[in-house]
């Protein structure tokens, strides 16, 4: 397809186009003359995911990161998986971390999930547990059951749906869908919360 | 207690503390003499709240929004919860979302939930449906269900620790505990994720 329709299927203006090409994010297309090129859907596909990465805020020199990963992943998909993860944010400030994760490490040792000190939501689990604790409300063990049975459940349903055929698929599966579920989740759970106060208001006494 | 005992116990340093007092976010402590005056524990309690919804990057109109909320919740504590989570981010731009929020609806009515289009929490998911749907993974009703079925789960075991006995308290409850858990909620998915792809990983053949 020409650059024109490459625009209009994707979304992404045309200018926007240009620059992705200059940056190396979108590989070039087939040229067909000194001034044309055609294009394919996999143009079409890498423009929807660049497009989809902005959106979330996301420099280019990550976005750069993450579709090397795609483009080569390596011997290791385990491994390239954590580092495409690790590039979206949030980003942990690390200087705001106790080194060695403590509260992080305990919920994790509790759950009986992997502890990895070097893949990043361990440092985000530990800033957020920080956080709550400061505000005078840190997370009980009981809650740390909870969440973890209920968050498991999700992961569990997610990966699931990861091709692993393809480490190309599933890098690009993977980072989109941590991206992009994440505020469908937080929505939900604002829904959620509203349903049960709801009932729970309507079967207490009103405060007055 | 002191001014200076105010600011080491809240970790709110002084001048921020006379910028909170000037703006009304911090009520005045008890006149001692011209130059001193009094604080209680309900002064700390106010400044490690009002730094929190800060440290989320809410502004100080909505953190005064918030907190004239918990001051004066009015008589429906329902009404005035929502407001103020309301308050919160992420703010849908309402020009991104479609008026009356078909996708979001669908998956409310699917999971038999309220439908409130007055609700803020609405619009975020009719955002974020729309975002997993420009990026070609729209949710299935097979994903909404699970979705539905753990962060309902997550969302009872939460509401039921919130009490509705003082709305103050139970307004400082759902503001701090829905912004402050999501963080914490998004890190574990992230590990969780983790710790499934290792094990679905190891049992079949590695991709090469």
């Amino acid at each position: 397809m020409r650059v024109s329709e490459l625009v209009e299927r994707s979304g992404v203006p045309l200018p926007t186009v240009k620059y992705y090409l200059r940056e190396g994010l979108l590989m070039p297309g087939t040229a067909t003359s000194a001034t044309r090129a055609e294009y394919g859907d996999a143009h079409v596909r890498r423009l929807v995911l660049i497009k989809a990465l902005a959106g979330l805020g996301i420099t280019i020199p990550r976005i750069k990161a993450i579709l090397a990963l795609i483009d080569d992943p390596g011997d290791e998909l385990f491994e390239a998986l954590g580092a495409a993860i690790a590039a979206l944010p949030p980003y942990a400030d690390v200087a705001d971390v106790d080194g060695d994760f403590p509260r992080a490490r305990a919920v994790i040792d509790q759950l009986g999930w992997m502890y990895d000190p070097g893949y990043a939501a361990v440092g985000q689990l530990e800033r957020a547990l920080a956080a709550a604790e400061s505000v005078g409300m840190p997370m009980t063990s009981k809650q740390a059951k909870a969440y973890g049975r209920h968050v498991m459940g999700i992961a569990e349903a997610e990966v699931a749906g990861m091709s692993t055929d393809s480490p190309r698929a599933a890098i690009e599966y993977a980072v989109i869908g941590t991206a992009i579920y994440e505020p469908v989740i937080a929505a939900l759970r604002r829904l959620a919360h509203q349903t049960r106060a709801a009932r729970l208001l309507d079967t207490t006494p009103k405060p007055t």
